[in-house]
């Protein structure tokens, strides 16, 4: 694997979350791959943490709106990016640590809570992420998300 | 695509169920890629439902011969079975329906169920598999199955 497939590729992996994290639909948009523009790709896939696959760039881009629409805050820390590429694939895996806040004064507070913190909860998911190379770079083919449900000591 | 291809791989993609539910392990490992078999794949990837990933093909299968001691009946029906394969890397996406036997009586029978009924528990998960081309075959690089958490109302 040449370093440079590597780096370009972690940073594709990167963006997609800077744009859910910045709630940007058009960034989102040109990152995954477009429908039929490679001979031997049918539709784009995505899977939502909890939810079955949603098919089809038009489909899949609707999905984000209406998430991005439903998160008032959302912010990603990745770990163990494992970047994978065999010629024009690369495979990433990665763990999503997650923060999201509830906003508004947070269910929690009360009449004497001076400080109205908004609330904020932390998620744990992991993620494949299938990348293709295409002439404007690396675009998102295929994107799957779950939660992980397992307490950290259970893991390995 | 050649339906050749596509045929091929979807039957690696049931073979790797039909393994699960015979609890065989020896055919499940076989169905797995040789970490380093391929130059430019570092390591197999498994994520199971609820899981955190499981890199490496000796932990993979460990973990695979766990959940197998621990499935006292599993029975899966694979839906909208999704093949695209390019050139020497396949992807598969799949529903996985799932029938598990809880074994023994059954945690709701009672002195007076005659019937003495083993538990069955039905389940909804999701797939993708990545699969290399190989002289042997196609053989699975990457394994992620989460559960699908909403009711098939809320899907698409």
């Amino acid at each position: 694997m040449k370093r440079s497939d590597v780096d370009a590729v972690e940073a594709a992996n990167t963006a997609i979350y800077d744009a859910f994290e910045t709630g940007d639909i058009d960034l989102m948009g040109a990152l995954w791959l477009d429908d039929g523009s490679v001979d031997d790709i049918d539709e784009v896939t995505c899977v939502h943490p909890g939810w079955a696959p949603v098919g089809g760039r038009g489909a899949v881009l609707r999905s984000w709106s209406m998430i991005m629409a439903n998160t008032a805050y959302i912010q990603f820390f990745l770990t163990d990016v494992q970047v994978q590429v065999s010629g024009d694939i690369a495979v990433v895996t990665c763990g999503e640590n997650i923060l999201t806040g509830m906003g508004g004064a947070g269910e929690t507070g009360d009449a004497d809570d001076d400080e109205s913190a908004p609330g904020f909860a932390g998620g744990r998911a992991v993620a494949t992420n299938i990348f293709r190379r295409t002439g404007d770079g690396w675009r998102l083919w295929v994107h799957h998300a779950s939660p992980v449900l397992t307490s950290p000591a259970e893991d390995g």
